[in-house]
């Protein structure tokens, strides 16, 4: 009989990536007092600074619980346009201790002017893009695919249960990257955008191709959020939160399904609607439970 | 007899400013289906672009809802560090059509090396910190001050109550300045920064000092969160959300008193707990409705 670690290679799927949150790293316990005045102990997430190079250029320093630095960097980069697709990655470079991570490309490319062009966003944890990225996403065109509603109910439930930093010490976002009904790469950080860089990052490496994978965000469907996906080639995007005005018309522009508001039995589609068949009897789906409700309620985002 | 206006003007309180929720330039009306695949309507904040000078500086494009523009450009000038409270501002000139504000000092100073000096950082719809914030609150000693949880309680249920952007259209961040059990300043944005520094820019302009304040942000507990309501003098930063490390042990340096996951009858202090006065019954505090849990319910932030 075959092991089942051969079976895995021959298929070459990699293996999922999912939160560690009993990382003694990513977490610190804190002592406070509850409303009853009564001394608790609690977690929360780490943050720390990881300054990203990109060759001899210092492009940003992040702030991030400090797992996947690699991937951050290589995600970050791209989704900013400073590192393209077709850029051969020769090395990158992590020195925990300094904080920093250098990612080295075989041409180095004059960055000055993309670097001008700043435009603060409405992004979690980001909040910097380039002046060009909406030029970029301008022409692409995102690939025919289906979303059944079954695969939805299936993924925000196991993404709701996977154990995550999420559930163990709240106040972070998370960016999962599904196939079917099934979450494959899930990564968490203070920053929503963080998450997506990861996420992105961790494709590029893989060589994973957007074509045929759904996204979920736990953050707001913002412009930048649906710029990111679409840079990423993932035709659908879903989301616990809401949406922005703009993030509804960069969807609509580009042709990405947007699905948001999506918690228990409802959703809200406002753009790609005719990838979504609707194969879920809704009668076998239950309201959110009050317990997944309680940790992550808040007023946004 | 008195009329209201005059006695309003005699004890000199300015009047409170809640969220327009009716303006139409703030949300916009979007079409799309919900989980049973029928056409429904729906409200989404809008997101635009302002481009904020100090003097002949261009210093960044935020993506804001749009409203209250003097006072995002000068609270965001304030918390970056770019103004400083005692700068005389001679004027500010706005531009609706173009998107452009300038805040007109009485001196320019070189801003070259702190421009240099970005921190991208975890906090929604900015991102951008300057170098030397952590060095200004380092000297700095918040007033004592007293938190009842009567006065909390009164303050969560109410902030969750008041007509807003966040309740007819979701997708967005509150900062209220509030005043014992009284929410005076409340400001929305779709970035949670955004609204935090029109709170502040309102307070400058007004003259509003932060020592006698409560503070309530419906995003994280973050570094940057902490040094903002540092920065505006404000000794207690209340949060429905939960806490990142950075934040708790900054807090905790400051003197600051951090209040996280305030939701119904349950809060978590983590610093600056001796302001603290456990004065509220908690047998008369309800737990939060699901009403109010629904629409705002997340992962974080």
């Amino acid at each position: 009989m075959r092991p089942v670690d051969s079976f895995r290679s021959m298929t070459s799927a990699p293996p999922d990536v999912f939160p560690t949150p009993d990382d003694p790293h990513l977490t610190m316990a804190v002592t406070g007092v509850d409303q009853t005045g009564t001394t608790v102990e609690s977690k929360v997430p780490v943050e720390r600074p990881l300054t990203i190079f990109l060759n001899t250029q210092k492009i940003v320093t992040a702030m991030t619980i400090g797992d996947h630095p690699e991937e951050l960097a290589v995600g970050y980069l791209l989704n900013q346009g400073l590192l393209r697709p077709s850029d051969t990655i020769v090395g990158i470079g992590y020195d925990a201790e300094l904080a920093v991570i250098a990612v080295r490309t075989k041409w180095e490319r004059n960055l000055e002017q993309k670097l001008g062009q700043r435009t603060q966003t409405s992004g979690c944890g980001q909040g910097t893009s380039f002046g060009d990225v909406l030029d970029v996403i301008a022409g692409v065109t995102l690939p025919a695919a289906e979303l059944r509603t079954s695969w939805l109910y299936h993924l925000t439930n196991r993404i709701n249960t996977i154990p995550s930093l999420y559930l163990e010490a709240g106040a972070i976002h998370g960016a999962v990257l599904c196939q079917r009904d099934r979450p494959i790469i899930y990564m968490e950080d203070v920053g929503r955008h963080n998450a997506v860089d990861k996420v992105a990052g961790y494709m590029h490496r893989h060589g994973l191709d957007g074509a045929n994978k759904i996204f979920f965000t736990t953050g707001r469907l913002t412009s930048e959020m649906v710029i990111k996906t679409v840079r990423m080639g993932i035709p659908i995007l879903i989301s616990r939160s809401g949406f922005t005005a703009w993030g509804v018309e960069l969807a609509r522009q580009t042709g990405l399904t947007l699905i948001g508001r999506a918690r228990g039995k409802r959703f809200l589609a406002l753009a790609g609607i005719e990838r979504i068949v609707f194969d879920q009897d809704l009668t076998y789906v239950a309201e959110e439970s009050t317990k997944l409700r309680r940790k992550g309620a808040t007023n946004s985002e």
